[in-house]
């Protein structure tokens, strides 16, 4: 059937759709989601269709979205043919998936470069989510899954042959033991091309709080020429094109936040892979009031990673921790940077917590990588801090993405704030992850880099009636009145 | 915050959507499938979020459908303000249904409201479809799934003791025992408000071959008025409000052919107890190369029916019945009204088997609603139908829907037509259901009335090299030359 093209003015930024009407649909015996190919004289491309219900697209016309009629040259009114196609065989796999069959890894690649290509609908690939989530995958499926995600994206080639990466599993407030970690590491000569994420629940992910001193958005031949140079980076793992097919997954998991297992450890691992890590660390944190809750839960993870690890040729470590209150003082990209440079600078405002276990991990890493005697990894780490060493390297990579040689005493900027007070004095013996996560992200965390909140306590220590607990910060009143009312509602700690 | 709202100049004709652009998207912490609030001095509306990547709705912008637009009366760049809303409570029933809990009633009235109302996305009801297709429904969810699709849409109120009610789980082309069974019943005294659905992968469903003799599509209020004046109707079902959550279900099983069982059971009882239906039969065609392939799923299957319908209070009876060819000598809208007016008048013409299997339903409703003594009710049958009462009937039904008293001779055009002989002469052994169906609907079957294939022997009989087995008509010359193309490839018989 010929159609005339109606211009939709819009992009959908996902799949490419092709809107026709009802009668036209009928006519065509063409349903919603089936798939046809959309030709002109020089172009043909293959689009998914929706149909519309009243006068949207009238009979004879096609709705196109921006990207497709970029693609097919065409504008309002040229005339394009159509033509049945058949479904993507991954619709099949899905299915198969979908009954509780495994797949092989032929069938988890088409899958996986389908999604990539944005060939497959929200609703196809939430049915892909929902398979994978009910009906668990092999280990073999996993590791063929990673596989097929590794070879959908970009890779980072480095000719060393040490390459270290740490990975944690998340939860943990203003845990920003990467920034000290690669420092220190790469101070001792390993390379540690380090991406990481922005915030998706918690006031800052590492990209966010790297992104107070530097840049972090680069491609890859940037991140490549800083790595070469300096022997490590800290950037936005989102500006990259490594493994990206769980950019598209996340999206359709959202709405009902499912968590699948084989695919998170399919994509963390594969963007590992990706940027061509022989050693690997993972911190998995426990929180009683966390997604991973008991020390089973993180032993099993664990077991997972070590596998998946070795059967990709990365020598992987696992360290279970206690994740079950926030680390360092501020919760805040700009509040968590200043405790990273404290800390890195030998200052005693440095939270003590912070630089513990940024010791550990990167002792760990340092035995890993050779650079260490067994057992002696926390002592190497801790003279690389404290010779300054790893405060250069740091000041080495802030330049190398394009950052000045940052002051802290100057580094947070905030317009209004709120002291909150214990309602008694006593011990302060519980610091809840997920409520002070929630009153940082309302007062404006992590858009706003000033707002946060700042502990004067840790977790442990006696407080007053009369001095705060926590000061929360924000460059936006209204903001930081919302923040107040969670306030009101849960202060997140406890004192007994 | 405040956005201006830009209109998207179409409707989604699905749930309420509301585009914002990525950057505000951060800046609120909003994510795709999150709900707001979108309000106005006056009015409130509950949207979806959609975010832009590119240049679709600017920051600052708020991208609205025709659906919402109207709804809050707003034009493009009236001034609009949002606020984040908690995610409907469905979404935890899906999400625990998913994780293989099983749902209560109230859960399920909720989701299936929220579904009628289109509350929930595409997405989301995927993960809905999923997880009934993969974590099986018990017998009690099935029933509140069927009570809640009930609820939730209009109920046929008729101020008689008994209603009959029959159903067929399809397959079968040609298959039209409704258009025999219901005048047959009703001349009998029973009544019979008869909705059929249209064709979706037949040459024709009952309401497209129905449609031909007269009109289908009625209001509830018209359709009560008829069967209280008549005793019975067949009518379009998708015209009427009855039980209409399946319709949204039904769109997004599409993309993956899925199935699932409990739904189809509760949105097919839901129908009938919508038109408060007695007594029904079920007719189960059992087909080797169809959906329901053996015996064993047709018995499993019966179990489910009678079970619901004890449960609803319907006195439900069904029977399993061959289902391996097509029924009938045409396969189209008017070659099927013709078979049955042969049929009905005492035409010799008429096809014996359909004359047949209608008898046999037709009898056992008789004696399921005391009009004929057991045994007898299939002789009942044959004497209304030799009497000629069933015909009147049906010319009463044809008038009281707005049709004329139909002329067989003068029924069937079609412009074009195409003979199929068979390679060499013998007994024809085997008739295609999906083949022949698939020729008669690339004909043109059943946007085409004309359309279809006339069958010129029957299963069983012996065919020569000379004459035709079947002709297909059509009356887009195109079209015809498509079926030819299958035709070349499959003709659809077998003769040894």
């Amino acid at each position: 059937m010929i159609f005339r093209v109606k211009d939709m003015g819009i992009a959908t930024g996902g799949p490419l759709i092709a809107t026709i009407n009802k009668r036209d649909a009928e006519e065509l015996d063409l349903h919603y989601g089936d798939r046809v190919s959309i030709l002109t004289q020089h172009h043909t491309i293959v689009a998914i269709i929706n149909i519309a219900d009243g006068h949207a697209v009238q009979s004879g016309m096609i709705g196109l979205y921006e990207e497709v009629m970029k693609k097919l040259n065409v504008r309002s009114n040229s005339k394009v043919s159509t033509r049945l196609e058949e479904r993507p065989s991954s619709l099949a796999f899905i299915k198969k998936k979908l009954e509780g069959r495994a797949l092989s890894s032929d069938e988890l690649d088409q899958l996986v470069t389908d999604i990539v290509k944005n060939r497959l609908s929200d609703i196809e690939l939430a049915y892909f989510v929902a398979a994978c989530h009910l009906r668990s995958m092999s280990n073999y499926e996993t590791i063929s899954l990673t596989k097929a995600m590794i070879n959908t994206g970009d890779i980072l080639k480095l000719r060393r042959k040490v390459v270290a990466d740490k990975h944690c599993t998340g939860g943990v407030a203003g845990n920003r033991t990467t920034m000290m970690v690669v420092p220190i590491c790469v101070a001792a000569g390993i390379t540690m091309p380090k991406t990481s994420s922005r915030s998706i629940t918690s006031p800052a992910g590492t990209a966010d709080t790297m992104e107070v001193l530097a840049k972090v958005d680069f491609t890859l031949k940037k991140m490549k020429s800083i790595v070469e140079n300096v022997g490590g980076c800290i950037v936005w793992g989102g500006a990259i094109n490594l493994a990206p097919a769980d950019d598209r997954i996340i999206r359709v998991e959202h709405p009902l936040s499912i968590d699948s297992r084989s695919q998170l450890l399919a994509s963390i691992m594969a963007k590992k892979a990706s940027v061509s890590a022989t050693h690997l660390l993972v911190d998995i944190p426990v929180d009683p009031f966390g997604k991973i809750s008991t020390r089973a839960r993180a032993q099993s993870l664990k077991k997972d990673f070590m596998s998946i690890g070795m059967q990709l040729g990365i020598k992987t470590n696992v360290v279970i921790t206690d994740g079950s209150h926030p680390i360092g003082h501020g919760l805040g990209p700009q509040l968590e940077a200043r405790d990273v440079l404290w800390v890195l600078m030998g200052d005693e405002r440095g939270p003590e917590d912070l630089r513990k276990k940024s010791l550990k991990l990167a002792g760990i890493i340092l035995e890993m990588a050779g650079k260490a005697k067994k057992g002696k990894g926390m002592k190497k780490a801790e003279a690389l801090l404290e010779s300054g060493e790893a405060y250069r390297k740091m000041l080495e990579m802030i330049k190398a993405q394009g950052g000045k040689k940052p002051n802290p005493e100057k580094l947070h900027k905030a317009r209004f704030s709120l002291e909150v007070k214990a309602s008694y004095s006593g011990k302060l013996t519980h610091l809840n992850n997920s409520i002070l996560s929630k009153i940082a992200r309302i007062a404006g965390a992590p858009q706003d880099k000033g707002a946060g909140i700042y502990m004067h306590h840790s977790l442990g220590s006696n407080v007053g009636k009369t001095q705060p607990v926590y000061t929360v910060f924000s460059n936006n009143q209204r903001r930081l009145g919302y923040a107040e009312d969670i306030v009101k509602a849960a202060k997140g700690f406890r004192v007994r």
